[in-house]
């Protein structure tokens, strides 16, 4: 076990969400503008038990149930200082970085960066806070949803459904999910969403453009929303495509809000005229901030937010591949639809050095 | 002389600046997305003397020198209820929405879009209070601009002066300006601009992109701006050039705020991740709302703001055709660089009926 | 029928709340720091059906069924304009102001006053509409009530109810409900708290300042609340009594919301250094402002905020004033308590002359 | 010299101002709601040069010439991670919290609590940044002082022109100061207001509420100051008395803001039916927060604000006596108004223990 100073913890991590970031550094070495060379150790979503305690540690003590937040920050520039910890230009973060991340025996993280897991809340849960409170950051922090809100939510992925699901405990309104996946939109219809609609195809030599106008017409007709009225007054777009940015600014109300987690490809066309002449809002969300854990994890202990469904598919360490596939896949070994996949930590298990190539 | 109903007045315009969309609308008959078949009398930048008022207008009485806000709205629809009547689905904007402008010896208005006139703010300042509300509601209403704020304006024309203006007389820390025109540029330096940038050249066979990006890395290297600590606070596109459009986003400060003035093409490729791994905040601004108006002329009144130095140009209304000429070469018959044009109105001239052909 | 302007609509009123500040006109002749010495027609919670629609009324036809905000604003001072039209200092209130209010068998009023009630809410909700946007104002307006906050809200009486079940409907986590009268709080637990609390007896001799320090100390002992952690983000003080204002500041959490609805009496002792040692912010509310019907019909409409349980008396027009003795005593001739009465009106029935004595 | 962990420095103080809160320490022992029993080492607004840097600190080096602020911080609960950590429920205070003051040789700070001194800004000035960081807290933090403002300043001490001095460098419009003493109000005509009021004498027999009604109402004739309008826009206390605190709410325009610095008394009495019908929002500003220190530096350094003429009085350390006897009294052994006072520290001296009694 390792050394500890004394506002850290050493946590021994349980079990470790698999998301789609993992996957790319992974297979190809690359998370976002980051380039990875030498051999790192995956695993930011995670939950775990607290082994050793630093001598002035007194929030936490051994045995604790912890869901761990796995950025440092450096606590003492504008940024950390300010309340925008997120952005402090020290932040290292786990499994990026150069900073070993979850998937091993013990982990050691600031104190103040592990959060008690309620007695309702189980270890799996704890694990899906991470992404979890990336939801909450963009509908609670980033967007500021309105009450009553009007919401539509691009991608039903684990981050869109967590999005749709966070703005339905804080009191959405109508929460209208959007993709290309049939059967995920079932699930999201079940889950979250009130309304659900497939993405309508494109037409042969149609642009992006052309397309995405014509498709939040088509949106806006058939659920009934429109610019001014009953509209869409949050648009939060997960799911990174091109045409689902650009849908999303032609389908938010006047004076609405845009907010895009995660970027997708790098550049991004715009309707740039309709931005302007509606005055929409578009803000980035990163990751997560002040208070977005301690939220995340009181929406799921009050039962107001439920994690038990996105929980899919499980593995033990020792197939740990297997865990990774099924997430690039999207679908588990039993053919059913993956959302979110799990990794059992065994405690006698070694390290777990997934490199990137 | 028009009647009048109960709650407007007739006002005579002396003076109405000629700007950039009058051009589009004169020699295109477009102006935004709309477009014009119909003949229609221009002007909208416009001050004159009330000549007439309804039976129960109490504010204003006939001579008061005012400044037209030209634009109605429906006073009674959720936008116009809830302090944002520039969003008002049925607002009929002078010169455009088949609403003839301010061209004429008589416009007939609602009262309350006419601010009167202080003393010391001349019939020429007040034509020009129109553009300066643009720059209020883009610095003050939109952007919010923070105190002791660093600012960059892109564009040097008359609304970016204007927006420059605004953020000196609202306690801006350092505003810089970057446009293409060196000659523009010095008169922003000698007007309301601490630091002033002339864009630098692309090289050849960059695309767009990696131009701007390196465009903004030169900007923060030379003035000493950078994403966090002293950095661009906020900036405000005036110029609507895709180019600009993206330096903005690269040179704006991790959380900053970035406000586009007017739209400019269609649609802007933008670099999506940085915009959200800044967690940048991008919003249109279109036109004014509450408020501008009132603070535009007081800005003026008290000092703070200089409109004279922009007056470069005044025809008499025969030579109006003049007037459109200098504005759209921005150089006058003197050969001296033009900003404002002014058009005088002669009390015995017919009405100008300025048609898009 | 009385005439109509263009764009204003006549209204028969069918039912009528009957609320505590209509008693104090009644019984007393004043409302507020205004005197009436004229006849005045109360009332003004009311919702009816649109008998006669102006000419260029378009949202509106003969026989819709509407709830009626009995507030006529300028619509273009700079608080109208600005979306504060609850602040018009020509704002003519029912039944105040030297304006009759709704107890008669035709209303005139603007069109955009009324607000046509969906299928599913019942003309005597309709009536109720007009305190539940006073509570909508307090919670969603003024307060800005965060999401998943804990609130307080003193007084259980209609304005302390129906805060609460807008906090509920809005997403509040815990609602703690203060009041001296046991048998409301079990209403209130039963409606819309999580939580409620008799008020301590104070001991004797003891001063209110004194009282209300310790008070808070008991609360937040027994409720688990503290000045950081969990406590109580927002309070809404509806009672207006000096001991709950008072409590309310020793309460609420440090940077927390106190707002206050309704003035009780003229002035108030706070403990100032509390207040500034925790840096609260307190916010007046006063009736409602944009937004607020529209919301308050949406939450019924949705079944989000159930408006049923507080009808507890109705009358018809004929025994009026046994709906007036009803709503002082807070108890029906049936020995039941009332929360709120309604009385029904009878279309044959004259003008119901209330006078202040 | 001490010892110093790695992310803290030793300063060793070279100007201390001396305030009065130091006053109330020193002469009964009490600040605020504390009370002192322990001899405790005064001092809290110091500028010195950096003696010695911990091993992790890459900020300052030794010779640094730095401001102090003198309150250290938990860094890692929920306010300060929220960017709040004025509130932190750890906060160590100097000369206060049993922890000891900067009237000694060497004091002991986190780097991060230090802030640099440009060239151009003296020691003695970065002394009097302690201060200035309480008025840029309230005026800029707190308030968010709305572009154009016209502010209201009760108290003209240090605080209250130095709460002048801030609106000013901000950008407000008019700044009316009101106290009771002549020679401070033409002080601050000199300096910072743009209006003065000399406070107008009470009435025989007159309750301060009375009072401050019609105090409110002869300022708004004086100044043509209204309710709407041209009104207030944001009243800042800092004197602490009562009437002040009455005249400053009835006299704040409608929705105008109510900036409460500093406490005075436990318990004042509002007029609380005027706080709603205005729907005015009163908020505690508590010392100082994220930026405060940055931005009062800068603002010197920008020659925004000058802190040269508040210095009127200097000691050398062995006449420290003295030179709380002249911030005491409010004039100098020299008989001239005193503002403030600077101790001057010898290197040579001894620990300065200023002990309550």
């Amino acid at each position: 076990m390792p050394d500890v100073n004394p506002s850290s913890v050493v946590v021994a991590p349980k079990k470790t969400g698999i998301c789609g970031s993992d996957m790319h550094v992974f297979l190809d070495g690359v998370a976002g503008e980051s380039k990875f060379e030498d051999p790192l150790i995956l695993g930011h979503e995670s939950a775990g038990v607290v082994a050793k305690v630093g001598s002035r540690v007194t929030t936490l003590k051994v045995g604790d149930r912890v869901a761990i937040e796995p950025g440092i920050c450096c606590l003492r520039c504008e940024f950390c200082k300010g309340g925008e910890y997120g952005q402090c230009g020290d932040l290292k973060f786990a499994a990026a970085d150069g900073f070993d991340g979850t998937l091993q025996g013990f982990f050691t993280i600031p104190a103040d960066c592990c959060y008690k897991l309620p007695a309702n809340v189980s270890m799996e849960e704890g694990a899906l806070v991470e992404p979890l409170a990336v939801a909450v950051m963009a509908v609670h922090s980033v967007a500021k949803m309105p009450h009553n809100a009007n919401v539509a939510v691009f991608g039903a992925g684990p981050v869109g459904l967590l999005t749709m699901a966070v703005a339905k405990a804080l009191g959405a309104r109508r929460i209208l999910a959007i993709d290309v996946q049939p059967h995920r939109l079932e699930f999201a219809k079940g889950y979250a969403a009130t309304d659900i609609h497939v993405a309508s195809p494109k037409e042969p030599g149609e642009d992006n453009m052309t397309y995405s106008k014509r498709h939040a017409k088509i949106i806006m007709d058939k659920f009934g929303f429109g610019e001014r009225g009953e509209g869409i007054d949050l648009v939060v777009e997960c799911s990174g495509a091109e045409v689902c940015v650009q849908t999303g600014i032609w389908l938010v109300k006047r004076r609405g809000t845009y907010v895009q987690v995660g970027a997708g490809p790098a550049n991004n066309l715009i309707p740039m005229s309709i931005f302007v002449n509606k005055e929409v809002k578009m803000i980035g969300s990163l990751r997560y901030g002040p208070g977005c854990y301690a939220m995340a994890i009181d929406l799921v202990r009050q039962g107001r937010l439920n994690l038990k469904p996105l929980l899919t598919h499980r593995f033990p360490f020792a197939d740990a591949m297997l865990a990774f596939e099924t997430t690039r896949k999207g679908t588990g070994p039993d053919g059913k639809m993956a959302i979110k996949t799990i990794s059992e930590f065994s405690p006698t298990s070694s390290r777990l050095m997934l490199c990137a190539v």
